[in-house]
């Protein structure tokens, strides 16, 4: 049986780790870091997500406003907030939670945020900053993925990596992280296009499945041994699904992530971690 | 014997249609599209890249002027330059000639560039746009590659490219681009550290090799009938030679690009093209 990576178990030991090193911040500076966060409309899925976040925020000893507006919000009023917090110098790091509601271009908000206050690393200037390697935030899930590997004591270096899916969210910036240093894989990015794909997953010591589709890796598609991490949340009649089918792979695979308790809290740890980040940036 | 991919060839036939665009451009606006080229110090190498850029412009019906600074020239003298160039109305195209003198950081007068005259694509905003799917302009060698393989007939869709080397200007940027549409190409990126390096490109339908070692990638790395793309631009005894071993691969593989003759021509000719497109963006 594989291993199992824990990352509700990780993210608590780094939120411990985070929490030391904001009360360090606030003991040296005349501040608290502050993430404001933003909600536009009455999703339940979104509110859940801000709540979470919010609670994690002043778990780990930081404050957190929320900043919530009627789903009728035009784009000017939303663009007035954000560039309202982007001056707030109380405020360190912005949150908008997504998906914005139609009539809102979701990308043009994105990168009206300060670059110095977008925790989610969402801002192109960001993303280019990340790719040249001279990241100022990292992007929550990739760098909680990351984090599972690292701490459960999974070598990258030299290691075959195959992430499945080129979101912009994940499987992208995963991809080129795993392959920048410290972590230096061999990365093989796959898609919805790529042929063959069982023999390419086959290859893979370390797999990421960051697709959406319930139970889409079958263990003949994961090399034994090998180490993988399940990005997939997917809502199912069986509850929250992964991407992989946890019960067959498990057998297969050397170590890997459960769905729940896996990749899910680490995006809000890393998250934390961003917003901390993001206040030694503005504060010191 | 392998098809020759002549990038000679392409980016003729490729600044024969820039120049039609170039003269329609002309006529609809009240503007020439105009390169600023700076170049700092001595260095001969730079020297001629510069002027081949300059003369490339000048025979597609585009301007050009050089900014000679001396060799001492300060990073605050050359952010001045930029600074004024940015705002100069009849300046569509920057283009800082690399390398610059030790006393100057790059970085940081690579990203004072004004991003919609960064014809380069070198700025962060420029890179995380690309990485987004919404580029503002292509970087120059990885889309001369793209051309080449596109206008030499070979398919990339599905297809499995390996590209050899993590560059932030050629292999990086380009194992990005082919894994995006409109090319959806299966991408493997290997580098220094990847273990058993021609078993991977053994597998390549595709291989880009892009990591100044002279012909180091030899004809038992490469799969029968695969198309290689040659970026590397070695100065040796024998002469310019590239990162492949082209004698011997061009007996294995289905199609091959030359050095030189290859990617270089290729690269000033996406130059033309972003500076055109910079035009576009500020003049019309």
């Amino acid at each position: 049986m594989a291993q199992v990576i824990s990352g509700k178990e990780i993210a608590k030991q780094l939120k411990s780790e985070l929490a030391e090193q904001v009360a360090v911040f606030i003991q040296n500076n005349a501040s608290v870091p502050r993430l404001a966060a933003v909600l536009v409309g009455e999703d339940p899925a979104s509110d859940v997500y801000v709540r979470n976040k919010r609670k994690a925020c002043e778990a780990v000893g930081m404050e957190s406003d929320l900043h919530r507006l009627p789903a009728e919000t035009t784009q000017d009023e939303l663009l007035t907030l954000v560039a309202k917090l982007n001056k707030d110098d109380a405020v360190h790091g912005i949150l908008i939670q997504l998906p914005l509601p139609p009539q809102i271009d979701s990308d043009r908000v994105l990168r009206a945020v300060n670059p110095a206050k977008d925790v989610d690393a969402f801002h192109p200037e960001n993303v280019g900053l990340l790719v040249q390697g001279q990241p100022r935030f990292l992007p929550c899930t990739p760098h909680g993925v990351l984090q599972m590997l690292k701490r459960s004591g999974i070598e990258t270096e030299g290691q075959h990596a195959v992430v499945l899916g080129r979101s912009h969210i994940v499987g992208r910036p995963l991809s080129i992280m795993l392959s920048q240093p410290p972590y230096n894989a061999t990365v093989t990015l796959c898609h919805s296009r790529t042929k063959d794909l069982a023999e390419v997953t086959k290859q893979a010591d370390i797999l990421i499945a960051a697709i959406g589709k319930p139970k889409f890796v079958t263990a003949d598609m994961v090399k034994p041994g090998a180490a993988v991490i399940d990005v997939g949340t997917n809502r199912t009649d069986e509850g929250l699904v992964g991407d992989a089918d946890y019960a067959a792979v498990s057998e297969v695979a050397g170590a890997i992530s459960p769905v729940p308790g896996g990749v899910g809290p680490m995006t809000i740890t890393m998250l934390l971690f961003n917003t901390l980040e993001a206040a030694r940036g503005l504060e010191t």
